[in-house]
């Protein structure tokens, strides 16, 4: 059984905290460090007329253009549910949909404590949006077929993003 | 246009290191930091006998017992297929195949620049391991469409192995 018996933070600043933790195993102890993430919520928008509201955001860390689906940070406190709903409203504007629960999914698990929460929404309406200013995001409608071939192909360059597109394929609920 | 302008380290221990990165985006300047990792390779590997050679690895930034296929970091000028193989090798004594690249996909593009390279290998042999000894990692043969089952239903909670079953699945090459 392994047991952690220690956790400090070792590097703090507004964007993102590194945690130690101290493992305990059988008498051996192991030091790891990793990134201290509050989880993510993303979710599939997909419109009445089959489009799926995919955005285009450059990302700093790659430093290029990525194919993604809405998705953020869970504020604290905020359920998965409700920031996936809070981060479409602000990314692309979108609203109401019905919405089912794909799974989540570590997106690093030996170098973050990041989990991913992955919905789809159907039938979502879309109106004005308001981008956080220190993010580029384009949105883009795509046809539902072409979205699974980007996805099959790994155009769609988001490791979540790409799954939620192939969960909502072999589950029925895109097309 | 955005232009990375500045970039430094700001921590740095032997498991992960801290990049800032400062953008230029229409004269608006940016401050990012993000998890400098050198990409990872992951391969599912699948015996003649049509089982998927997965892994049980306890992960200590989440604390638990993760469902991965196996994978690692590529080291220094080490290619992709080359970093697979040797993870192969070492984690659960798989060599020979058949080899296909499915795709490389973002962990978390906007904390990270962890790019992971894909890979399936078919007609695995499995041998005797030698995993890192402060990985605890246990082997466990999974006949395909249980494989597969596990990924739909998200119990593969590791969200690039979760991809691979499913680009395997659609590429027609798991059956």
């Amino acid at each position: 059984v392994s047991e952690v018996v220690e956790e400090r933070t070792v590097f703090r600043s507004p964007w993102l905290s590194v945690s130690e933790r101290v493992v305990v195993d059988n008498g051996r102890r192991t030091a790891w460090h990793y990134l201290e993430h509050p989880g993510c919520a993303l979710v599939l928008p997909i419109t009445a007329s089959g489009e799926v509201a995919l955005i285009r955001a450059w990302r700093a860390p790659v430093a290029r253009w990525c194919w993604e689906a809405p998705a953020g940070r869970i504020d604290a406190g905020e359920a998965p549910l409700d920031a996936a709903r809070r981060e479409l409203r602000e990314e692309i504007g979108g609203v109401g949909g019905e919405w089912h629960e794909l799974g989540s999914v570590y997106a690093s698990s030996g170098s973050s404590n990041e989990r991913i929460h992955v919905f789809t929404a159907l039938n979502v309406q879309l109106g004005p949006s308001a981008p956080n200013p220190d993010e580029k995001l384009e949105l883009a409608l795509v046809p539902w077929p072409e979205a699974v071939d980007m996805a099959e192909k790994g155009e769609i360059n988001d490791g979540a993003s790409a799954l939620a597109v192939l969960w909502t394929l072999v589950r029925g609920l895109g097309g």
